[in-house]
């Protein structure tokens, strides 16, 4: 529980919120400012900031509930498509710094597009060079 | 194996990929046509098109990678943010139809952002109506 968090408010009930599912560990309800309505917030009752905070249990958690989420809209309210999104950190958009998964349905016509500009590697080695920072990392040499 | 699948040739080793980590069930390589440069993508090896089709205790242990790749991408790559996305249905924008999560690093003046408008729903009664929906699916009623 973290006092100053909007989400930890939901969880205790300080907050309204219109709930979809809860359990033990989690909780999920509507986004009051919805890309498309219907949108749906997941998160952990426990208060971690990100994705790199949470412990991995948890996190298991939290994406089985964002499966069954997404697998209700489309049953529910008959969404022909699903988007799933996760922001950390503000440059990334991330508002409130209480881990959630975006679950975003997706209708005929909706008017929402993300905005989505592939770019391109200049050569192969500068490819390799991103692909070698995050292995070094991995294997906790960086 | 899906003979038509882009995903299952690049499992296989048909068609190449950089790849920053794997183990027996997944695979996490970068993508070629990156939103930002070091955009990483986690797949199962095995074929299932998407959230809803794909195991359980599988998704867990996809989600955990994506938790890694997402660390690696913090200290290998010193982003600052992470973006992780994902995405089913046409309609959604998904284009390769197996379960794929993407795995953003987000950098200062990296010239990415996603397009995010909210909206608001008409009136309580209206929210309300998507979140029955959504619980009658969930507890097996729609």
């Amino acid at each position: 529980m973290n006092s100053e968090c909007v989400f930890c408010k939901i969880v205790a009930g300080t907050l309204p919120a219109v709930r979809v599912y809860e359990d033990a560990e989690t909780l999920a309800f509507l986004d009051i400012a919805p890309v498309v309505k219907g949108h749906t917030l997941v998160i952990p009752r426990a208060h971690y900031p990100d994705l790199m905070a949470i412990p991995a249990p948890l996190l298991e958690r939290l994406i089985g509930v964002v499966q069954r989420i997404a697998a209700a809209q489309i049953r529910g309210l008959k969404a022909e498509g699903i988007n799933v999104t996760q922001a950390n950190g503000r440059l990334a958009g991330q508002v409130i710094p209480h881990i959630h998964f975006h679950v975003i349905p997706r209708f005929p016509e909706d008017g929402h597009s993300f905005n989505w500009k592939p770019r391109k590697y200049e050569r192969q080695e500068e490819m390799e060079q991103f692909a070698a920072g995050i292995k070094a990392a991995l294997s906790g040499g960086a």
